[in-house]
């Protein structure tokens, strides 16, 4: 995929903090998936310090929440034998997210996010994560990821808007 | 406590992204700690969305890691029988976090973290968290917290110079 999947998300979801293209202030994750794999790339800022010289654990587990859903989406779309811009739109949203920090995550270099399907039921997929500062694995991490429809969305969008 | 256990933690250990009072660009988070329960609250930003009027998945893992790691601190000193400003400091690192996104969660209101110690085993704490939005639980999430020694984070600080 020369493309990220977060790059076929239309306008109205593409406001993510952790993904979102459109969202000036946020980390604009953008996620390869080559059908079997997917990895991003990130940059923490200065300012994301756990104890001085470190990664702060609550980005890297961010890092692996936009990771995760965005392979998730890939994979669904896959399976169902479509391209990522055909409609209707599949969006995952977090269900839950397991982060085990393995050793402190050095702060200053180019941090690589690998993601793999796990496990695959109905619209619930579960994606393995590693976190990677050089060749050296710093935080694993599970996510399972659920499929919502356009329907889903936009009722909470109206909801929101009450 | 009308003081937050972060407001005792010294200079040189109070940058971190979501808790350190002197990290201008994070969160700073505050835990208030009674001995049995603790509470922080958040206003999330305009700008911390996942999908348009909710919350950022992200940013509430990150709000129970260091909610979680200060309950954590405040609860170790307590079974030392000190106070929180006593030397040697104490400062706990997050091990793993485990966290389920209940419902979506609102924003624009601001949420309340509450936390309580799930078990003690040595220096590892298990502490459970709850984030409210009004008078509704949307997240649950536990953390593993390890409380280290001085001379362990000063010799990350040391690798992190070189």
């Amino acid at each position: 995929m020369t493309k990220a999947i977060q790059d076929f998300y239309s306008d109205d979801v593409s406001h993510c903090y952790g993904c979102g293209r459109l969202n000036e202030h946020g980390l604009q994750l953008k996620t390869y998936w080559d059908g079997e794999r997917s990895i991003s790339r990130y940059t923490p800022r200065p300012y994301h310090t756990a104890i001085p010289g470190y990664v702060y654990g609550g980005l890297l587990a961010s890092l692996i929440d936009c990771h995760a859903t965005g392979t998730a989406a890939a994979a669904l779309y896959d399976l169902e034998g479509r391209s990522y811009d055909s409609e209707p739109p599949l969006r995952c949203l977090t269900a839950s997210l397991q982060i085990e920090y393995l050793r402190p995550t050095p702060i200053g270099v180019e941090l690589e996010i690998q993601g793999r399907i796990a496990s695959v039921e109905g619209n619930r997929v579960s994606v393995a994560c590693s976190i990677l500062a050089g060749q050296i694995e710093t935080v694993r991490g599970t996510v399972v990821a659920v499929g919502v429809p356009p329907s889903y969305l936009a009722k909470l969008a109206a909801r929101a808007g009450q």
